[in-house]
């Protein structure tokens, strides 16, 4: 694949007000910035304003480590939150694994393939299960495991090893550990859970076999960010698929994998593209 | 469309043990029945046998009113619960409706062109808004207006109605009332409703409005058997569209409306053939 | 349903190139317009410029019937295509049907509950069939026959009719006639036609039977505007079904009369919304 | 997982006729042999007959080499094609490839997390891309470039490979070189291709590229038998999904991968359960 030119791409919330968009596509275009990609979303019974604009690098007159400083007028007069981007920085992303392998193969291979622009330099599970799939595409696994007694400690044994390796971006990919609030709250809108429901039917624990028991015509999977609240996280993407009277459980479990590995990764395609706004416990997610 | 040659349609669900898809394709078979559509299905954790078939009465044997008769010995052996349908002997159905017109109109439009077979003796409602689409297809409309304090004794009225005009299916269309347990065992498995959610998400009253504030990428639609637990009885079809960030509740209730008819119509299509069979509250529907 | 405060709606296409959105938002801005809704698009192969805003006129500084000419220095400079449009002003919209009610039904009834704004002053048809149904609904129905001889003399006849009426958008509801190259050149983009199946797969007559014969276990419908290319024009939305062995072309049909009727009328909500522009036989159909 | 009893499947097609369904469960009956699961399929207006039937081999009274003689007399005396498997015979499945990996990968990892009942003694690529992966996961990889000159010396050497490894089932996935029609005569419909379309949309060649310039709204991946018509064999099954204006073609084909290995991976699993009959060069897939 040939490389694409560098890109910045500015993040905005804030209170909706009128001139918004005028000042900062102004900002981009005064300093010959070319707007290749711009989306503003007006939630008007919340009055807010989220913004995604990205513009090219090359070109535009304002040296890369001056645009904070260059945007700090703009941002305060409309007391906008924010976050700036590079295309060309990798996002450093950490794997919470367990047992199940297919989420796992299905990251691995899309990185391997060039298909996800993100760094892995570790993989963590609570079991050894998965450590041969590690071993095969070559990524570093630590294998701390976890009991109620020693949760505190091995948390923060997570946590420092997520701290050495700069990690920004924490992938559960079905990892059967509920993390603690404390854990949660060194990584805000960090974490991208999978749970394979449809939430918010069945949250928790088994959701195949209550959906099974329910006798429901359509499975589900939700991608979401993980919040202190256990399946309460602001949704990222969702998909679904048929069943029927004949399928038994592990029919589900089996249809249900594919959605799984589908559903995680679109969300975490759109987070390493700074796609994604977090407000009131929703998500903006741009095209 | 030409008129196709009647079939007899039998459903059958028993316990499971060897030989019973060869006594029922025996007995048709022996009678020169010739099958064309035969389904059955075995749920081995309940060790339950479900079956349909459906045969060609064209050089059949055995005389219409005397089918019931020569299948007992069979039915008996293997303790069946069982139901016998002739496809020209169209069924009774009323329409339950409130002030929602769009499963109204879907309906209506596919009796009048001849797509549901079925008989509209009657559309019940407890206003008066939907009363002149009735007039506009001829359908006699009755307005039972309800309260709390007349619930018991309008309900005895519709019950009336309902027998007096041989009902044998009840859809509540968009019926913004909740039936008494009392009405709703006069009418086991024969009342379908429409509920604008992907149960069991968003069961009860304004599940738009939930499913907008939890922040949900796909909002859904079930039709349903009702039983005398609001919005539990037995699935018959589900489907499901994307919504996202940009979309209000307006905007979810718009797009659910067509969600709600197509599922509400395929439910009673199903039905109408025959195709459902229910048991431990989930239903059993066949292609 | 409460009325919504009026709205204007300018869509823009031209060559990409810096300060786009910035001029335009800087426009509305400057006259105090509030922005509610902006999208752009910048198709970088094409090198193409496409936007969608829509500011509140309740507070903008230019009054409606001067915005076209403050407009037109900014258009002007940037060599810019665009439409104008206001969201109190409904559209004159015409019918044409031939023999298959499903799509009538379905337009008339979104019509008479108010779920589309737009006025309906004629249906014109080929044939008598659905003369019934334009009464039911109290809409007039002119019967226009085409023969291979009279089609000339004829479509002159519907071209008088819809510009006596003033009609904006033609609608060919299942309308079984093929439109000269003369008629489509009367009315560019604003002819919208559904067809049954998933184009470019099965264009021409008898799609379900094709689909049926080819094996296919996904049926669609496609509605696009029409232009002299038969099923060939812009397409501007699509939607498909699972369909399997056991069906017949009868169930084709019937399974696709439910595709056919809510894609033609998702489509003709985007067109009345002004969402669609069209550029190199493609649309860009903005959320 | 624990494993499951042993069953044989019997795949019967036939001209229908009365008593099929009654002899062959007759049959499987009388020996007392326990029904799992059981299909048929009348295709009415070919006047054929089609059955998948399983059962239990643990109690029946037939020895399992003893079957096929015992089973002589019903099929000759109906005339049936048939083919009758075991479920703890492990189907033998080669991978043809080229360069793209996310079939392999996807087929790879089912395969080593256990969930494709099958074994893969060899994959087979006219490129060397791929043999990273191979060797990641275990598997012989044999490198058979073919050029215009050497295309049937080389397919022999295929065939010899593939005779050598006793495989029963070919999979190409995203092979990029069309079989001769002497190839595809070896393996009748034991060869399993995935194309990136609709199919019979954009056949050949590029597809995103024609579904992109062609402005479809919906792009779908199809896996078929190979015929030695190209593209033309039986579908067994399809998927789609949405797209929209914003997305290039780098994105068709993005999504489309995710499409691909699913759509693949699912005709795989049928086939390995021997639930396809085909005729006429459609496909029975049984539930």
């Amino acid at each position: 694949m040939e490389s694409t030119p560098a890109t910045a791409t500015l993040l905005i919330s804030c209170a909706d007000q009128s001139g918004l968009v005028a000042a900062v596509s102004g900002f981009i275009s005064d300093s010959k910035g070319n707007i290749v990609d711009l989306e503003q979303h007006v939630d008007s019974s919340e009055k807010a304003f989220f913004m995604r604009v990205e513009w090219q690098l090359d070109g535009f007159h304002i040296a890369r480590n001056q645009i904070a400083t260059a945007l700090e007028p703009l941002l305060t007069r409309f007391d906008m939150q924010w976050s700036l981007h590079f295309s060309d920085i990798r996002s450093q992303v950490a794997l919470l694994v367990t047992r199940d392998s297919h989420c796992l193969y299905d990251l691995l291979s899309r990185h391997q393939s060039g298909d996800l622009q993100m760094d892995i330099p570790v993989i963590i599970s609570n079991r050894t299960d998965l450590e041969p799939v590690a071993q095969q595409f070559g990524i570093p696994f630590h294998h701390i495991p976890i009991t109620a007694d020693t949760k505190a400690a091995q948390e923060e044994k997570q946590i420092a090893l997520l701290r050495e390796h700069k990690i920004d971006t924490i992938v559960l990919a079905r990892y059967m550990q509920i993390l603690s609030a404390d854990f949660v709250d060194h990584f805000p809108n960090q974490i991208i859970n999978i749970h394979h429901s449809f939430l918010p039917a069945f949250p928790g624990a088994r959701p195949y076999h209550s959906a099974h028991k329910r006798g429901v015509k359509i499975i589900g999977a939700t991608s979401h960010y993980v919040t202190s609240d256990l399946d309460e996280g602001p949704i990222i993407t969702q998909d679904v698929i048929r069943v029927s009277h004949r399928e038994t459980v592990s029919d589900f479990i089996r249809k249900g994998k594919d959605l799984e590995k589908i559903v995680l990764s679109r969300a975490v395609w759109r987070h390493l593209q700074h796609r994604i706004l977090v407000y009131k416990n929703r998500s903006v997610v741009f095209a």
